[in-house]
């Protein structure tokens, strides 16, 4: 019962900062001296600090309370099919840290996924503690569908169909004291959009996310869509092409075969796939924005033809899911200004609501920072699930 | 405040009735001077009544209140292609009446489905006030695209594009005190089978109707997702055969185009199309059935190649929404015998888990009351959200 009042008083301040003790007791309906002992708890936890300043209202003037930027840190870590990115944000959500790394996953050799991620972290959590900030949390956003435990199953384009990339995290970061949670990439990227992204708090929308990979994060009536298993989002493996490539979950025309960057690349870049696999996207991402950008007709064909089968998608997900806006994020976002209009022309011919405008379509703002970012934000959040840290010693 | 104590000890008493004061107070955490005098509220409202029996437990004997099984009714109405439901039930729960009509909805004549949804509920009203049981509320559970205030829009089977049936409800019954909402027949099934269906209570769930229309009821984290503008469900129109039939939508090889009735009896019953256009498909359903369960060849191939169909779509649905349960509903329900093992076939060929059993598929039991059930249900919800009739004068 306190742990959860504490979490209450903290979930406030975290929203109305700065507050005083009067404004919690009045929005929680918790009483005064419950309040007062609750801060008391959260300040010598260091969660809370005083900010000096007082407040005149009617009455005795109140001391105002926020959350302190020390001494703590929350961190989130995006495993993608070919790069890494590492966030950290202290307990106001400020970004004390933002790391990218070139990751060749392609390869697929057993066990370098997870040492990759678990070296990251690790220095991570190095430099966290070297500026003296304890580590709150940490969650890493995978690809492929993240089994409750940490497991990841079915991740084709990391040339494996088993992870264990929380087993991996425990030995690596030697069982830390903090909470270590693995999750869908597309779903802590729709928890960053959602809370801090262009579209942030619309209630219903969707994050889909395009790279090597395509899946979406699902938010409903402003939660996150998880299903039974934690599987829900799988939008790449619509089919969407009847007629289309092999897709590598053994089908034909899934979103993600026809729609993903191996894909787009093929289309836009033929010379580049008859030099061998393409494990870094990085460099061809560039070069397909800069033809487009002075204009290549050849390339721009390419991204309207990926934008036509990424709206069929889009299509089907608005009228299953109804969502205000799509958001499209990872590569998406980058090539947003020549995927959009085919996207939509896409949408509006689909939807099938006479004169109904139907959900609109926009590009991450986030991008590529919003996975990472959502992980640090749901390290933050289980500080509100009662996960609260020890009393300093 | 009052309103929603009152609705606090209404719902609480209609989970664990029969049960005392003390207990309500014990468990809602109200005073024993308010429960009282809330108690007594309702018993004025005729909403609760004393059973005359008492419990002995420590302390004194406590009079055991439980629901009024009169003097109320609430009513669901299902407008479906080709038929009408209506059921009433009493504040228990308790069905009342169950009427079902065929409906040549077929046609399209302007105003039709209307006139036939509100003479149907005015008959229904004056049953109850013959039974002298006041209304509390009716829902009317509707093809397409329901939006907010009981506009339909796009139900093509209909004939139609929109249909006022929530204006045309108030008119016909003499703007009534009570309220009159129109849902997607869709939800209102899945309503009632999370509910009372024999999968009730699965935290994930999706029921999906299959006659001529098909749509889905979705059910996540037990509550219904119904998106930005009650929108959601529209599983009808995924694509599952590129190479498909043209759909009254516009495109090619939606789920209901190749799954729906028509399709199946195009597929099982071709001499029965070239009769010319079928109205009521009752007469069709029943002769698959028959021959079906006499092992006929061709009819039981042409359910296969439906169920197959409808396996592609439920796979699509599994992936993005991950149910434990998909439950089909609608005739689906009815021939359920010969759909699944090529739905669960088709399902275990494409579901991308390898070793997962995935979601599972079963047959509705409430069929084909569903969705009339599931609005009675969501008028009874209503008096929870403080919607309470007044006093006995």
């Amino acid at each position: 019962m306190r742990t959860t009042n504490l979490a209450v008083v903290l979930r406030f301040v975290r929203t109305h900062a700065p507050c005083s003790r009067a404004d919690i007791a009045a929005s929680t309906g918790l009483n005064k001296a419950t309040v007062s002992s609750l801060v008391t708890d959260l300040l010598e936890r260091r969660l809370l600090r005083e900010t000096g300043l007082t407040e005149n209202r009617i009455g005795r003037p109140a001391s105002m309370l926020t959350l302190q930027s020390r001494p703590y840190a929350a961190i989130g870590i995006e495993l993608a099919a070919d790069h890494l990115v590492a966030i950290a944000v202290d307990l106001t959500g400020e970004r004390l840290l933002t790391w990218r790394r070139a990751y060749p996953g392609l390869d697929g050799t057993a066990g370098r996924a997870e040492a990759a991620v678990a070296a990251l972290a690790g220095r991570v959590v190095a430099k966290m503690a070297a500026q003296e900030r304890r580590v709150l949390g940490l969650t890493v956003g995978a690809p492929g569908l993240v089994a409750p435990g940490g497991g990841v199953r079915f991740a084709p384009h990391l040339g494996r169909t088993e992870l264990e990339l929380g087993a991996a995290l425990e030995r690596g970061l030697r069982h830390p004291e903090y909470d270590v949670v693995i999750d869908s990439a597309a779903n802590l990227a729709a928890l960053a959009e959602h809370r801090i992204g262009a579209e942030a708090d619309t209630p219903n929308m969707l994050t889909l996310i395009g790279d090597v990979e395509i899946g979406a994060g699902i938010v409903a009536d402003g939660r996150t869509l998880r299903g039974a298993r934690g599987f829900a989002g799988q939008a790449g493996h619509l089919q969407v092409d009847c007629a289309g490539p092999r897709c590598r979950c053994g089908r034909h025309g899934c979103l993600e075969a026809v729609a993903g960057l191996p894909a787009l690349v093929r289309r836009a870049l033929p010379d580049t796939v008859r030099d061998g696999p393409v494990t870094d996207f990085a460099p061809e991402l560039e070069r397909i924005t800069a033809l487009a950008g002075n204009g290549d007709a050849h390339v721009t064909a390419a991204l309207a033809e990926t934008g036509r089968l990424l709206g069929r998608g889009v299509s089907m997900l608005a009228e299953l899911l109804d969502p205000q806006v799509v958001v499209l994020g990872g590569s998406f976002a980058a090539l947003a200004r020549w995927l959009l209009p085919a996207v939509e022309a896409e949408l509006a011919s689909r939807v099938a609501v006479p004169g109904d405008p139907g959900c609109r379509v926009t590009a991450s703002t986030l991008h590529p920072d919003a996975a990472a970012l959502g992980g640090a934000m749901l390290a933050l959040d289980r500080l509100e699930d009662g996960k609260l840290p020890a009393p300093a010693a």
